[in-house]
């Protein structure tokens, strides 16, 4: 999602929106040609002008949409595929309409550069990115009474926090804003210095620049088309659906496609355009990961556990209580999360303090050599493309002072207040984290700048834990792990992303300046849009939450049992789920060894556990519509790869922003209580007869 | 459909394949160069080397299924396209094949030659012309009990003929051959010395010759390759279909697509993949026509009618009854019938008796004129083709003894057996009707020629109503009508068939004899398959020839309601019907002079009256479903035009053999008692939840 782009970040998937030989051709581009030669007459504007009304304007606009989209991804499965390229073209579409229309009224005052186009990027970005590091989806859902209740089922009442649009907004102010002060001094060493790839904010710039040669502007007008006309087609789906869902068990979301008793385990491909396009994005190996998953957890393991009711666990317990059936897909879900996260924490870990051992090494090296300019590596080195660029990126500088003022000032205000909004986190809790946090942000911002993973939930998760063991269970630990979760994530997300965007404005010669401001804008953009468009969400749909419910926003209970089982330790696991939890979480470490060592090429077939473990508790109908995007478009790709390549991601977003986009009037329906006139239902012959002499007599 | 392709033929309206522009270009191709010369090198095989067993195996084959799909039309709407786009490329697709298979064993005695091809076209196109001429979706059916007891609500009872396998064949075999032995002595004088066009049938010889030169074969591979994935796709579409209808009101068939109010009112899209491929097949003009005649009748008349309930018709009355509004429904679209009907009939004949006329001077002015040879049209006007064409039409003579002899053996055959069949026929009507059949045949089969258009139905309801009320109401003279209708029909049908592929072969150089022998044999094949193929229907789907049924049967009940109304007059219809029925009888000569005077660029704009009285008993969503395909087709078209003209008769005969494949199967499922699992249900939300209230308890 957006620049932050986590390849694989836990509560919440994230995937990047470009798969790996798409970015890599961007890459390779890079190095044939000097890109800046083509710019060389255009005059770089400065970074205030940079800075344009109409480049926040649409920013807004798309960030409320993105932000529906996100939110809807949040609370169906949590797997959020990166729009970027849709963010970019309609940012793109939408400013070129702007100025040609105000062109034609002869009023135009400043020309389209790529650098705005980069400030809207990185706006909407930085907003849509809220959307998901606010945890609406995971931590911040996940303290609601509704999820809760399904796992504590105590008389003695347990503590809970309901969402409510004040204190979501307060506390997405108080935290979000640290990250970015805590790496603006780290900048120029970042991306000049070690020259950190960044490849998805590399990919970004590329598309960028693309956009603004006149072959690309054309091109990028063709996908701007296809993703409209996609885009209209997955709205009107949209729209068409709602007609038959009059109540919960109705509607083409509950279409037994391959039979009543598949769509009993959860086997069914439920229509949804967005997931289509999902599965269009993401690699056809996360794909059929997810599939496998669903194979092996509903269509192998449930079943089979549930032949074991009244010995592994008790027969009259609800349906929905953790001591069932429910509690197996629920803990060892976490399970294969948490392995697939350590393992990743520590690849990363170690790769990033290799990579930081070399190139301090480096730099050392440099700083020994005659340097000619105030800027390290020397300029005889440098490609024309470098040294333009290091200049522009050098010209307008960020004082140090102000970032640390900043960060000082904003951690004591947030120190003061957190408490007060989560009673059960203290002011030294705070501080602790605020003082770890610089370190591990810088962690994070360089770790992704190597290997394009953030690991922003993996942080949080740590917080959970650390946080959560020491309130204990007594002092409300559940809670103030969450909120300590929160805190954390968002700090870490906001810093990678801010140097993602760094990144890309280097290479598209926007001023660090303008990107700081446009991340500081789109980021207070989304603290409060995204807790806006939660409590439409919230207030429409009142069976959120639940497992049954079209918006079962899976990591919410999977955040809530991370904390409860960080608390409390394992007791409160049926039988043998321990067991099966160990197996489960040693797979996932083995499995991701044996991706590791049998390299890229050679472990295509190989599944992500992962992806693998989101099905567990979701069932597999997503991932149904996921493989029907994928094998759509293999078949595309097989008819016609350029093709498919060029328009490819533009349908995909069409038909995730269009399906996104219905969303907005069909909760604002809901909320207005306008119903839907007809139910679309699908029973077994048996019950049809009975139905219709009911309805007969 | 078939080379008989009556433009506009009531009770079962027929459409022909190709449109008067793609008809226009072929032939103006034919006048561009000599496609003779193109063959010049290949040997025409003799009359019996035409004849392989090869050919009737595939014909045997294609009849079948043929059989199936026009049957399927038959029963649901009585509009049957051509299917000869589709034949000619699947019977070239299988010959091709085989050949391929059996050259590569080294066996092929006899290379594929276009003759044959014409052979298995004449054939296949012959035998499911029985489908339709058989009267199973009118006259035939239409005397059954189930039909009858719809119109008659005497206590006394009521005279009705239900389907039998026996007398359905005998009957067939003693009707269907007349027509052959009436025309064939006539050959050479339409063919050669009037030069007839027969549109249609030169079209199918273009599409053959075509077929065989290099080129052809190349687009003819690629437009089957066509067919085939959309044969496929529909077949799949047909059989995921199935498993939903687990009951009357189930499946997608009853989609209310727009809505439960329009539904009630037939408005709705039913996902028939046959009738959106019809719809691409017919011009667009049919598709709006029958769409208008649906908003016409069902979403003005009809509900104004009802609300004069009580006042115009009784209120208690059952749905059914032709006394209530069901009786508007039928008559007012039974004089729009006959209105059309009339109006053509005396325009195609006046145009007949003209264009005789003309033909005749000119003949006897060309005999007047030295001869060289003894074909009369004088060689040096001839070009190559018209040489070649000629010399081979007239080398295999078909003796006139043999033709008189096989009319009056036959004749004399029928006139016995038929009264056996039919106690209310008597032989005297038979006599009567076989003593005027030639003259009608020949008019046909002239008119045809000239204009494209076969009147078959129009003298089938001219036998209704003259044997009908010569036999009297109280002699049975429904059922008289309704059998002499069956006779003149097959009569006057299979003259017109047989004298359009007497064309076909003349252009494609293949014999006379082979043509008449081939057209023998798949007249003897329809025989047979078409009644077993309505036998399977008949006994697989009980509710069959009902307004509710998937198969309602409508023309049949329109023709068991003419042959009444011309026994017993006016006696039996509801009030101020007879008025409505006079208006639209009026008004649809009206629109057709209109039409006609204004030319026929000019009135594009303009319905076809015939068109518009089909939903005028069935509802509007098969009219959707057409405008569906006909709108495909014009997107299409706009995006591609080359394309979609060499590819759309290709997919929508996919679409429309492929969903017709299907009743193949559902009709053994049906017969072997497999019913499908699943009920796919419509109902509002205030059912629905008074549903769930019951399902819960």
């Amino acid at each position: 999602m957006g620049s932050e782009r986590e390849k694989n970040v836990e509560g919440g998937i994230e995937l990047e929106g470009m798969d790996d030989e798409r970015k890599e051709k961007f890459m390779k581009e890079d190095e044939k040609l000097s890109v800046e030669r083509i710019f060389e007459n255009k005059e770089v504007p400065s970074w205030r002008k940079q800075l344009t009304v109409r480049a926040f304007a649409v920013s807004f606009l798309l960030s409320v949409m993105f932000c529906f989209i996100v939110m809807k991804l949040n609370l169906t499965t949590g797997i959020i595929p990166s729009l970027n390229v849709s963010a970019g073209l309609l940012g793109f579409f939408f400013v070129k309409t702007w100025t040609k229309l105000i062109a034609k009224s002869g009023m135009l005052r400043q020309p389209f550069t790529r650098q705005e186009n980069t400030v809207i990027q990185t706006c909407v970005v930085a907003s849509s990115g809220i959307a998901f590091s606010g945890g609406f989806g995971s931590y911040l859902f996940g303290m609601s009474e509704q999820i809760a209740q399904q796992s504590e089922h105590r008389k003695d009442g347990f503590d809970y926090k309901n969402p409510s649009l004040g204190w979501m907004i307060g506390f997405l102010f108080v935290v979000s804003f640290l990250g970015l002060f805590s790496v603006v001094p780290l900048r120029k060493i970042m991306i000049i210095d070690f020259k950190l790839t960044y490849p998805s904010g590399t990919a970004t710039a590329h598309l960028i620049n693309s956009f603004h040669t006149p072959e690309g502007a054309k091109l990028a007008k063709k996908q701007v088309r296809e993703l409209g006309k996609f885009f209209s087609f997955s709205f009107l789906w949209g729209f068409f659906q709602w007609f038959f869902t009059a109540a919960d068990e109705c509607g083409f979301a509950k279409f037994p496609t391959f039979g009543l008793q598949a769509y009993e385990y959860k086997f069914f491909f439920d229509f949804s355009a967005t997931y289509v396009g999902v599965g269009m994005i993401c690699p056809h190996i996360i794909n059929v990961s997810v599939l496998v998953g669903g194979i092996l957890s509903w269509g192998i393991m449930w079943p089979l556990i549930e032949n074991r009711k009244g010995d592994w666990f008790s027969a009259d317990l609800p349906p929905n209580s953790l001591k069932g059936l429910q509690g197996y897909k629920v803990f060892i879900g976490i399970a294969m999360i948490l392995g697939d996260g350590l393992y990743n924490f520590f690849k990363v870990l170690s790769r990033t303090l290799a990579g930081l051992f070399l190139k301090l090494q480096e730099r050392k090296a440099n700083s020994q050599m005659p340097v000619t300019q105030h800027s390290s590596p020397s300029i005889e080195s440098q490609s024309y493309d470098d040294q333009r660029r290091s200049q522009l990126f050098l010209k307008d500088q960020i004082p140090k002072w102000f970032a640390v003022g900043g960060y000082v000032a904003i951690a004591a205000v947030s120190t003061a207040t957190l408490p007060h909004i989560f009673h059960h986190l203290k002011w030294y809790h705070i501080i602790v984290i605020y003082i770890f946090a610089p370190a591990l942000a810088f962690c994070n911002a360089f770790g992704c700048g190597l290997t394009d993973w953030s690991l922003a939930s993996t942080y949080g998760k740590l917080a959970i834990f650390t946080i959560g063991a020491w309130a204990g269970a007594s002092h409300g630990g559940i809670l103030a792990g969450l909120a300590a979760c929160g805190v954390m994530m968002n700090i870490v997300s906001t810093a990678s992303d801010l140097m993602q965007d760094f990144k890309t404005g280097y290479l598209t010669l926007a001023s660090p300046r303008s990107m700081f401001v446009s991340q500081v804008i789109g980021t207070a953009m989304g603290c409060v849009i995204s807790p806006c468009v939660f409590w439409i969400f919230y207030n429409a749909f009142p069976d959120i939450g639940y497992p049954t419910s079209a918006y079962p926003a899976p990591f919410a209970t999977v955040y809530y049992n991370m904390a409860k089982l960080g608390v409390e330790g394992f007791s409160a696991l049926p039988k043998n789920c321990l067991k099966l939890c160990y197996v489960f979480f040693a797979a996932a470490i083995l499995i991701n060894m044996i991706r590791d060592s049998l390299g890229k090429k050679r472990s295509w077939f190989i599944p992500l556990p992962m992806a693998m473990a989101i099905p567990f508790y979701l069932g597999s109908y997503f991932a149904i519509d996921m493989c029907v995007g994928s094998l759509i478009l293999y078949i595309w790709q097989k008819m016609n790869k350029a093709k498919a390549d060029a328009f490819g991601p533009a349908v995909a977003s069409g038909l995730i922003c269009g399906d996104g986009m219905w969303t907005l009037p069909s909760s604002v329906l809901a909320l207005a209580g306008v119903k839907p006139p007809i139910c679309m239902k699908f029973i077994s012959r048996a019950t049809n007869s009975r139905v219709d002499k009911f309805l007969g007599s």
